[in-house]
């Protein structure tokens, strides 16, 4: 790869064009370009990360998110790799193994970042390596599958998302699904149907204002936009926007016993859509063996500051000094209709079984 | 009163400073100045209307809202007396009635401005005037009496409020109560105590961030400000912002069969609260006998584009092209803890018992 950044074409199987966002971590010679999500796509502006730590600071400040911090932190680790080739393999080991702590510290509450972390780290071509050189070379071919395979597996649940789904269904999502909605679109275009969507604009980083909207829009699809606040209307019996089909998210996280962690505001969307029998289907790769219930999992706090302001503009009264800012919020089993998965859906209370093989097909 | 705009002092009986927005249509010589919303606490502007059409555009406009139009339609009226009080009595009248269909029909969701032109025309000193000056004289008289009523009732609602509310309580509110908002915080200072809020930002206008939000801290309130998204977070169970004591709105227009009207989002956190066992609890001065269910209630779509930007700055995606924005949701009575009048409190199926003993102490 070269140091340019350049994207485009279209995606052979379904004919859609490839969006931005579908393409928007790169490693060059210079080191890992993240496109930043911050101003995206007001300005398409590129964070160039010269080493793992970088990439950390990058995702813990928000360049990236969602799935972008996956494909940071597989080429962090591969950059790093790269970086240690000519230094004795302990050492060479040791600086990997720190980088992949502070990727994986970056951010508490997604588990995406410290599976692919695990799942390059333990390798067995990584941890049998005997020179530096041959890590490096391990790190970089563990690095590119775990990517591969994080796309293939985005596609596997885009596809049982489908199956659930009628014929041109209309789909109310929040925030920005990011990998999972990319390949949801296709999988609808591989299906020979095609989704009306609504996105919530999600305060206070507007993922769904900017990268849902702009995605849905690059990829062709009919979208409205609506605020946070209008979801529950849009739900209801009535509605100018209705019947919605469906409420699809991603979810950051899903414990063992059905809980989903997502970007805050899911919850209140989640029980909004019990009210009126819109059924909720919450989208991971798989639930999360780490996190039992929803008290294994640290939901971040950001600085409340945030919500005084809309990109970088102060929206709040001058007078207001505090804000409140949970990244994510909780939603119990009971507003979940669906966890699907890369093994397709299960009910939340039983989403457990899907480690019951024991066979798993990737990083958990 | 003079073609001076100033405002300051205290409240006597509570010490608390007056907020701006408690204060701000006033009657002049030059016509009707009107604190402009849409920019303040950014900015302090005020829109000369020098008509009562100038008056309805303005409402139409965002100019003001809330309790503001009232304000706005008695002083129009007024405005408009004094600018007939030289023609013939017929003529008078006649002008006077456009005037009163101009702003009654300049939004059609809010019932304050029909019911404060109704008690205006059909007050016995207007209807029996014998010249154009007697008819000015006496639109002014009551204009003046149907503001200083809407204020003493608020004042009268506020106290039911605190009566239903434990000392020091916390308190979720969404989106702007104007008038109801600065009495209950002055009753509740009058009842020795003094709430902790949380505010919704309320998007797309963001009047929570800016006039609730500045309001509280202007009367020396404790305010957190979040998203509309947040408050499902902040309402569950081990919140850092809980636990919350009630949910408490002001009412657009509440039906006889206890449906609430309210800004958009209203009917999200109203069920949010009954998932939680918050209680609602849903200001109004009275139901309305020209409502009897939601069906008779007009909900104002207004311009989908006002969605797409914030404060005037694009804030969605360019390639987005549509938005929607329901300026009202209706909320069922079945969330709706409590309906909160001048009267005292309500169970949401028996607020139509407010006019069972037929006296009316206002505009209905």
């Amino acid at each position: 790869m070269t140091g340019t950044v350049h994207h485009g074409g279209m995606t052979a199987t379904t004919g859609l064009p490839r969006p931005v966002l579908d393409d928007s971590v790169r490693l060059t010679d210079r080191g890992v370009h993240i496109l930043d999500r911050r101003c995206f796509p007001a300005r398409e502006e590129w964070v160039l990360a010269a080493d793992a730590h970088e990439v950390a600071e990058a995702i813990r400040g928000m360049v990236t998110q969602s799935s972008g911090p996956l494909f940071a932190a597989a080429a962090g680790l591969a950059l790093t790799g790269r970086q240690v080739a000519g230094r004795p393999v302990d050492e060479a080991r040791a600086t990997l193994a720190a980088a992949g702590q502070a990727l994986t510290a970056a951010r508490p509450t997604n588990n995406h970042v410290r599976d692919a972390v695990t799942a390059v780290l333990t390798s067995p071509d990584v941890t049998g390596a005997a020179s530096a050189a041959e890590l490096a070379e391990a790190v970089q071919v563990a690095a590119a599958g775990v990517a591969a395979e994080y796309r293939a597996r985005s596609a596997a649940l885009g596809a049982a998302t489908v199956r659930l789904l009628p014929a041109g269904a209309r789909v109310l999502t929040h925030c920005w699904m990011d990998t999972y909605l990319v390949e949801l679109v296709r999988a609808a275009a591989a299906a020979g149907t095609r989704y009306t969507w609504i996105a919530t604009e999600t305060r206070p980083y507007l993922q769904g204002a900017r990268l849902t909207a702009h995605t849905l829009a690059e990829m062709g699809q009919d979208v409205t936009l609506v605020t946070d606040g209008m979801v529950a209307a849009a739900l209801a019996p009535g509605s100018a926007l209705g019947p919605v089909d469906a409420l699809v998210t991603a979810a950051d996280r899903v414990t063992m016993d059905g809980h989903v962690i997502n970007k805050v505001g899911t919850l209140g969307h989640a029980v909004a859509a019990a009210a009126f029998d819109v059924p909720f289907l919450a989208l991971v790769l798989a639930p999360d063996p780490q996190a039992p219930t929803a008290s294994d999992v640290v939901v971040e706090e950001r600085d409340g500051l945030e919500v005084l302001s809309v990109l970088g503009a102060r929206s709040a009264s001058p007078l207001v000094e505090r804000g409140w800012y949970p990244a994510f919020d909780v939603t119990r089993p009971r507003w979940v209709t669906s966890i699907v998965t890369d093994r397709g859906p299960f009910p939340p209370d039983r989403v457990a079984e899907y480690h019951r093989d024991g066979a798993s097909s990737g990083p958990r």
